[in-house]
């Protein structure tokens, strides 16, 4: 039953549904779905979809989130940037026999959530892990002026080729600027001048519709040449398998991975941006809900859906308690399908551009740029090369070389561990960083050499070429090296053949290699692997000081005594 | 000058020449060369080459390599598995206009030559170090597999479609099982068999060649339909530019990188292989040495070079000392071409793939397999996939899928790093692994947690969910976390924001955080991001010990005496 209430989190929460927190998930359901109607039909819009396969895609996927997904808080439906990744799929396609743009975005979805149940089956959730915060701020950014520049042509009312980079676009608008009409710029440029001046209030974007609709009447727009909706059918959308030819789907199935891989990192992002430290979503349940709501909105005629940021951040600040909070935007955005479409037929479509222009100029990102700048130059790079891929070479690919670059960077930095010469501190049995303890001497004879890191193949190199600087560089000729292994918590077997190798090259110079500190795990390996007894047992010790001793006992009979005065 | 002398060892080795070396090099030479006249020619047929130019590239390049390597017994020349890259690059090129695949081959040492000295000069010799020991001992048994397929159809006298895949190969030849040439087959047999009698014998391809010419001659095998070499010019190399058309050098581009690579690896591991600790290449440098040897052979009718691994063991067994022993060599070659090319004319080509197939067979590793059966089965699938991939897929994609196979590994190790819960040692001040020592006792009220690893995008959420884990199971109320950062050497922002995150999740739990013996660079950090003020100074302690007494004190004001006591 336990297990069961995991896997399906409603039954846990709902018989446990406080009255007190009703007020907040109403409030919050309501806010929400303010400004999710007009955003829905413009994020469709985006994916070059009919606005109606947007207000589908908000229904079914907040209630089925509601029963299945880990975070109480996240706003889920229709987002800029999967519409943006479901357009370019959509656009490539090559469609057979009577297959319509809407029944393959809906089997898009379907696949998508396919992909999501099977990857949280497998517990894949983990891949989350791989996209560091340099990584997402470049990509949002850039994805962020890539959504923007797709409305241009709205907002200019041009018609402009489908393009994901920015230059292009502001290149053909050039181009084509004799062709700018210009009373849709001035509905673009009024509804984006109101959408800016009302800043912080959640239902600008419902004023700016609806006022929109009263100009349309007023000044008969659609008559003077500005695109409008036009006829949006009434009704809630009903159960359709979304058929489509194998080669079709064969198709989508890329499309199908990036939106599965994409629209989970950011549902999941927005969860753990607004989770409590109690209500955190968890990776595998995620993918699990999130795969269910591609699916139900698969076969209820919508399109992809995600987790959005912007959304769930005004669902969080609106009180949101529980998953109920989307049921009742859902119900909302139902009411309106019902009986609201007749009123949308007027609604220039610059005024949902002007929407999106403005939804997604707040997800570009200064913030984070700054403060590495200030703290970790080193990630800005990360960060710019993700930023210039996205807008450049489309979203997909610029996400992929973002993540590739941050783990070549990782894995180069672990090549070159950090290690520690070590020198006795006077009157102890205690040995530390030469560089930072000015009071630590070194032991004449002897290299002492911690080294914190996992030895495996890409940094083992690293280690030799490190002692055989410090053997060369050591003020008097060095009998003994002791590795303080107490840091090395596994060795593969590259490295272990690399130390047998250095105790080979250190034997012939007449220096002996010590160990000391050694973890379990290592030290069984070196055990089996008869290194130990190639060594012989003596030349593993417990503390760096035993070591010191049996390098300096052995090789010069000091008399253990003037030693021990010394503890 | 000692800056020349580094780029150009020969200035730094030839002056102080000892005259005790020259037996050595001298005998090295001579048994190298015995061995290098039948492989080259064999090894110029796996890349679907004339056996001359198999001679010609066993010329200059061992003579530049003496001049400008850092590996004084490294036998450079033509090797199999670059071979059979080649062989893969020229069987999908379409020549244009006059150009001949033998002036292709040369034109792409040329470019393997330019591309290495590219990488040299850029420093990028550290790529060797991605290379472990399984991907290369899977990909070296799958190569030798790959090449002994390849001669096949020569020993059993039928024609085989040029492939890459073992199976299909041995299909095909039981398709064509009725076409096989007994005469053939029997010379092959003969000499493989011979071969295996001989053993250890160095000279024992010489013996082989010399004996199939005889047969040859005797039984008139030409005449009975048995492949023989047929003409071959004999003379000198001359120096020739490989001009081919820009088109065909850009489809030999792709192909160029990887042998520049994959040469280089092989080179610099069979240097390894037999240098002592004085003697070990320096891999920039033999990029450098490399590169020139591959541009000379381009420009004097060869074909690709690398070091070999099976003449690098023969020539430093038989006492190579310097790179005169590779000057003998190249000699000893000229000669050849000079006065012995007559008597080839009647050698089948049985012969020569009989010496390919044992020479490859000897490169199939067991002895790595089983070891990492016994000590590390986790690198046995890495050894597993590589083998595999190469076997089936080709060796550049086999190889390539190895190395990004055991990268992906270790960053998935990586994401959980070794982490330690510390309790006190009765008595003392010290703190350490419960697990590890049973006398540790934990102090109620604090979880005290040690992380041996930098902390970055990956690992950090590994962090945050070990601490609530450990929060959650403590026996006693938590009141404090304190972290000993002494290994943690590198805090990226991610892993920053998510501290930020866990403590503002702690503070709200009423658990204050703590941070134990912090390393410069990352207090350094902590403090500029401000994560140092928000905390407060005394929530950072120089040791363990002081973060316990300062958890302790602050939070319940225990006599300092009481702790004192135990010191």
């Amino acid at each position: 039953m336990d297990r069961l209430r995991r896997l399906v989190p409603i039954l846990a929460w709902l018989p446990r549904y406080r009255r007190a927190d009703l007020p907040g998930d109403l409030t919050a359901g309501l806010t929400t779905a303010v400004m999710l109607i007009p955003q829905a039909m413009a994020y469709a819009m985006i994916a070059g979809l009919p606005p109606i396969v947007g207000l589908y895609a908000a229904i079914a996927p907040p209630i089925v989130y509601a029963v299945f997904g880990s975070s109480p808080k996240l706003a889920v439906g229709p987002v800029a940037m999967d519409s943006l990744l479901v357009a370019a799929a959509l656009s490539s396609l090559a469609l057979v026999g009577g297959e319509t743009i809407v029944v393959a975005a809906a089997a898009l979805a379907a696949l998508v959530g396919l992909i999501q149940l099977a990857m949280g089956a497998l517990r894949l959730g983990f891949v989350v892990t791989f996209l560091s915060q340099p990584v997402l701020s470049g990509f949002t950014s850039a994805a962020a002026l890539v959504i923007a520049a797709s409305q241009i042509g709205a907002l200019f009312g041009v018609k402009l080729s489908p393009s994901t980079g920015l230059h292009t676009i502001l290149g053909e608008l050039w181009g084509a600027r004799a062709g700018i009409h210009v009373p849709t710029l001035l509905v673009g440029l009024a509804a984006v001048s109101l959408l800016i001046g009302l800043a912080r209030f959640r239902g600008k974007a419902i004023v700016v519709v609806a006022l929109a609709i009263i100009s349309s009447t007023l000044f008969d727009l659609a008559g003077r040449g500005v695109a409008v909706l036009g006829e949006i059918p009434a009704g809630l959308p009903g159960f359709a398998l979304p058929w489509i030819s194998s080669t079709t789907l064969i198709s989508l199935a890329p499309a199908a991975l990036t939106i599965a891989l994409l629209s989970f990192m950011e549902a999941i992002s927005s969860g753990l941006a607004v989770a409590g430290p109690d209500d955190r979503p968890d990776a595998d349940r995620e993918l699990v809900a999130l795969g269910l709501s591609n699916l139900a909105t698969g076969l209820m005629r919508g399109y992809p859906i995600a987790g959005g940021l912007s959304r769930t951040a005004v669902n969080a600040q609106a009180g949101a308690r529980t998953g109920l909070a989307g049921v009742f935007t859902a119900a909302i955005v139902a009411v309106a399908l019902l009986l609201l479409t007749p009123l949308l037929h007027g609604l220039p479509k610059a005024a949902l551009a002007a929407i999106i222009v403005v939804a997604v100029a707040g997800l570009v990102d200064l913030k984070l740029p700054r403060t590495l700048w200030r703290l970790r130059r080193r990630e800005l790079l990360t960060l710019g090369v993700t930023f210039a891929a996205t807008l450049t070479l489309g979203i997909t690919t610029g996400l992929a070389l973002g993540v590739l670059l941050s783990l070549v960077l990782f894995v180069l930095r672990t090549t070159r561990p950090h290690t520690a010469v070590l020198g006795r501190l006077p009157g102890t049995t205690v040995y530390r960083n030469l560089d930072r303890f000015p009071d630590a001497l070194p032991v004449p004879g002897l290299v002492i050499v911690r080294i914190d890191a996992q030895l495996y193949f890409a940094n083992v190199a690293f280690l030799r070429e490190t002692l055989m600087r410090l053997i060369d560089e050591a003020a008097t000729p060095v009998r003994g090296v002791i590795l303080d292994a107490a840091g090395i918590h596994d060795v593969d077997i590259s490295a272990l053949n690399t130390l047998q190798e250095l105790h080979r090259g250190l034997a012939a110079k007449d220096i002996a290699l010590y160990f000391a500190a050694v973890t379990g795990p290592v030290r069984d390996l070196l055990a089996r692997s008869g290194f130990q007894d190639l060594l012989g047992a003596d030349k593993f010790a417990i503390t760096t000081h035993e070591a010191v001793q049996q390098a300096l006992g052995e090789r010069c009979s000091v008399d253990p005594r003037v030693l021990q005065a010394n503890h």
